[in-house]
C-alpha cells in the first residue's frame, strides 16, 4: 500500500505521544510512515523531507513538536500539502502553551490544522478524514469508528445502572 | 460548479472575519457557500446542516465563532468530514482565550483542525489543500499562491533599499 | 420521589467529581438522576435529553465536562431550564482553563450557570437553591446546611487551641 | 408585582453593563430592583441586605462587580436564595481576569451562579429561568424568548443572500 | 506581652502555609494570635474579628486565604487597621492564580498589603516591619534578620568550593 | 512636618499613576517627598536611597514600577523599612503581568507589600495604615475617610432612584 | 566599514518596531544592514541568509517576528553566530504571548537570545555589547551611553522640583 | 586560562539547574567561574560582582533566578557586558512566569538576553557563541556541536527503524 500520510516529530520523546496517530490511522485503514525529523536540529532534514513530500505521494503530513514548536509551521512553508500540527507537553514546556501558540498562531498564507495539546490521536483521525474526502471506502471507516464512539458512551450508561 | 466548501458562522457580526476564508477561496478556485448557523440559537439548524453536508456533497467546512465558541466541536461531532474551526475575537470574548481553547482543545475522537485566532484566510487555504490532495489543478492553484507570497516579500526588500 | 435534578456528563471519567453533587443533593433532600451524555460523541442522546427534561419533569441539569466543554452550553441551548455548568479538570485539559471558558463565555441569550473548576459540589448546592425557591422544606434544609458550616469552623478553632 | 430579583453593584459605574440584566428581565416578565451595594465600601449594608433578602420576598440576587470581585460570593454566604454573580471588566480590571476568577472559584459550600464577562443579559435569563421552575407564565416567555432567538438567525441568513 | 499581630485564615487546611508567619514573628520578637475565620462560612465572626481588631490593641492583621480569597479583602473593609494578605495555593485554585487575583487587585480606597503566594513568611516579616516602624528593638532585630541572610549566602559560596 | 513616606518611582512616565498616591496621602494628613529613582539606570542612587531612608527619618517606602519592575524588590532588600510596590502598566508592559508579578513573587525573607495595578491611591492609604499604628490622628483620618467612602454609595443609591 | 550586525524581521510591517534596533547601533557606532527574510513565505531565503551570515562576516543576527515567530529559532538552528530575537506584537499576535513564547522556547541546543516584547532597542544595544566584548572603542560607547541614561533620570528629578 | 564566562544564581537551589550552563561550557571549551550572588539578600556582594566583571577580565554574565528574579536585570544594571538570563522554575514560582517575565520585559536601555525557563544548557551555548564571534577556536566547537545534534536525530531514526 503506497504511503499517505507522514507522522514526523522533533524527537524521540515525541514518540509516546505521536503513536496515538500512527495507532488510530491502522485502525481507520490509512498508510503511514514515522520519522524523527527536527526543525533546529535538522533544519535540512526537514527541508528535504517537506520539499520532496508531494512528488513522494504524501497527502497529509502529522507534525508533533513541544516548547518553541516550529516543525509543523516550518514544513507548511515548503510544502503545498495539509499539514497537521500537534502541540506536545513535553517536559521543557510552560504548561504546554509555548507547544500551543508557536503551532496555531501562523501568519495569513501559511496555515498549519491545530489539534489540542497531546491530541495525536485526534491528528490522525483528522488525516483520515482528508483522505476520505476522495475514499469511500475510508469514509467508510470513519463513519464506523464514529458509531463506535457512541457505543461506548451506550456501555458507560449501562455499567451506571 | 458543484460546492465543496461549507462556510459557517455563530452570527452575522463574524462576517468581516469570515469573509476572508471565501476571498481566498475564490482565489484558489474552490467553490463555497455562506450560511449562518448557531449552535446556540439554532441547534436543529446546526444538527441538519452537519448531519447532511456529505450527501450533498461538501468536502469540507469551515467553522467560525467566538467566545464558548461550540460551533466547529458540535457540527464536527455530526459529520464525518473534516472541520476547520477559526476562532473569532469578538466583543464578548476575553482577548481570544476562550475562541481558541474551546475550539481547540476537543476530546480524543472528534477533532477539529484549529487555525490561529481571526485566521479566516488560512481556513480557507486549508480547506483548499484538503481538496487538493485529489485535484491537482487546485493543487497547482495552491502553489501558484505560495509562490506569490515569496514575490511579495522580495518587492518589500526592493522597497527597503 | 419525582426526579428534579438530571446530573449528566460527557464520560464516566468524570463521574468521580460529579458525584459530589448527588452527595449534597442527598443530603438536602432533592431527588436527583445521573447519566452519561457526550456532546461529541452522542450528541443526538443529549438534543433527546435536553429537549424532553421540562417535559419529563426536571427542573435543573447540572452538566459537567472537560477540555473544550459543550455539554452544558448545548443543553442549555436546548432547555428553557436553568442549566448549571461544572468545569472539570480532565487529563487533556490545558490546567483546566479550557474547561472553564468553554462554560463559562455564552453568547447574550444562552447562560450557563457556571461553578468553580471541579465545584461539583456547588452545583448540587445551587440547584438545591433553584428548588428552593419554590419548596420550604428545601429552604429548611438549605439553611440547616449554611449553619454546619459555621459549626465546622468553630470545630477547627478549638482543635486550634 | 412584588419583586422576586435584587439586582446590586459595587458602584454606579457598573450600571452601563448590569443595565442589560433589567432589562431581559422586563421583556420576560420578571419584577426587580436596582441598588448600590458596595462589599467593600459599606459591608454593612451588603450584610444586612444579603440576610434580609429572603424575608423580603426576594427569590434570586444578581450582583456584578469588577476587580477584587466579593460581592456576590459574600452576599451568597449570606443569604441562601441562589446567587448570581457578573464579573465586570471595569477599568482597574485586569482584562477581566480577576473579575471573573474572584467570582466564579467559590470554596465547596458557598455557590455563585457565575456568568461571563459583562454577561449580565445572561444573568437576567437566568435570574428568570429559576423563577420559571415554580412559574408557568414565566416558563412560557423564556420559551418564547429562545424562538425568537432562531428568527434572528434566519433573518441574518435572508440578508446574507 | 500584648498581642500585635493577628494571624487569621479560612480553614485549618491553611494552616501548614500559615504557620509560617507564625514562626518568623517569633523569631522576629512580635507577639501573635492564630484563629480560623471563614469570609463565607463565618461572616459574621469575620464582621466582629474585624471591627473589634483595633480596640483589642491589634497593630496589623495577617488574613490568608485560597480560591476566591475574599478574606483579606473583607477584613481590610471593616477595619483602618493595615491588612496583609497571603495568597494560599490550596487544592481548589487554578494554579493559585484566583488566590492572586482575588486578594491584589482591590479597588481603590481599600488597599490589602499582597504578599507571594503561598508567602506567609515574608507576611510576618511585613508585620514585623509595621510594628517596627515606632518600635526601635523589633526594628533592630529586622536588622538583624537581614544580616542573617547575607550569612546564609556566604555559607552557600563556602560549600561550593 | 517631617517626611514620613518616601515616594519613588521609575520614570517621571510613572508620575500620572504615582500621584495619586501623594494626594491621598495629603488628605490624610500625611507627609512625603516624591523622586525618581530607577533601579537599572540609577542602581547607585537607588542603593542610596534605600540604605539612608531609615536615618532620614521615612517610615514607609512606596515604589513604583512597569515592565521587568525591579524598584520595589531592590529597595525592600536594602532597608528594613517596609516597602510598598505599586505594579504600573507602563507602555512596555505585557498588559501588566510583568509588572504584577515581578513586584508580588518577592522570595522569602525580602517581603513587598503590592497592592493593585495601577493601584497608587490604595499604597497611599496603606502607608497611611502604617503611620497610624502609633499615631492616632492619623488613625482617626483613616477612619474618617472609609466613612466618607460609604457617604459615596449612599449618593449613588439616591441618584440612582 | 565592514557589517557585523544583519537585522531580519518577517515582514516589513515590523520594520516600525525593528527600526529602533538600526537606530541604537547607529548611536553606539556598530554597523548594520536590515533585509525582510520570513521563515513562512521565504524559507530557501532565510536558510541562505543564515547559512552564510558566518562567512559573510556577520558576527550578530536580530531577528525579529510575530504570532508563531519561527524566524529567529530558525536562523539560530543555521548559524553558529549569537542569534537575539525579538517578539513583535503583530496585529495577529493574542496579546504577545504567542511572539515570547515561541522565540523564547528554544529545547537545548539551539539558543536564541531574546529581548523584551517589541524591544527591538534593547536588542541593538545587546547586539553592540557581544561586539564589545572584542571591540574596546565600542565597549566605550556603551559604557557612554549608560552614562547618559542616569543624566537622563537627573533631568527627571530637576523638572520634578 | 582567564575565566571568560561567570555564572551567578540567587540561591544554591539553583545550583542543578544552572550546573547545565558549567557543562555545556566546559564541552565547548570557554572557561567559567560559579557563585551564589543574591540579589535581595546580598545586594552590595551583587553590585561589586557586576561592576568588578569587566575589569576582572569576564566577557559574559549568565545569571539564574526564580519568582521575582531581578538578579539578571540588576547585573545587566551594573555591568556593561552582555548578561545572559535563565528564568528557573523555583519552588516559590507560579509555574515560572513570573520568572520569565521579571527577567524577559527589561526596560529600554539595560537588555538581558533571555533563555527559555530552565534552559540554563542553552545560556552556556549563547555564552560561547558571544565569546566565539572573536575567537575562532571556540566558533570551531560550536559547529561541531551542532553537528552532533544532527548525529543524534540520525541516531534516533535508527533506533525507530
Amino acid at each position: 500500500m503506497k504511503v499517505e500520510v507522514g507522522i514526523i516529530m522533533g524527537s524521540s520523546s515525541d514518540l509516546s505521544v505521536m503513536n496515538e496517530a500512527a495507532e488510530v490511522l491502522k485502525v481507520l485503514g490509512v498508510s503511514y510512515e514515522i520519522s524523527i525529523v527536527s526543525a533546529h536540529r535538522t533544519p535540512d532534514l526537514m527541508a528535504e523531507y517537506a520539499k520532496s513530500a508531494l512528488n513522494r505521494g504524501l497527502k497529509v503530513i502529522i507534525a508533533g513538536a513541544g516548547g518553541a514548536a516550529h516543525l509543523p509551521g516550518m514544513v507548511a512553508a515548503m510544502t503545498p500539502l495539509p499539514v497537521i500540527g500537534v502541540p506536545v507537553k513535553s517536559s521543557n514546556s510552560i504548561d504546554g502553551w509555548d507547544s500551543v501558540l508557536s503551532i496555531l498562531q501562523m501568519p495569513g498564507g501559511v496555515p498549519v490544522a491545530t489539534v489540542a495539546l497531546d491530541g495525536a490521536k485526534n491528528a490522525g483521525i483528522l488525516a483520515a478524514q482528508v483522505i476520505a474526502t476522495s475514499n469511500p471506502s475510508i469514509m467508510a471507516n470513519i463513519q464506523a469508528y464514529k458509531e463506535g464512539l457512541k457505543v461506548k458512551v451506550d456501555k458507560m450508561n449501562e455499567e451506571l445502572k
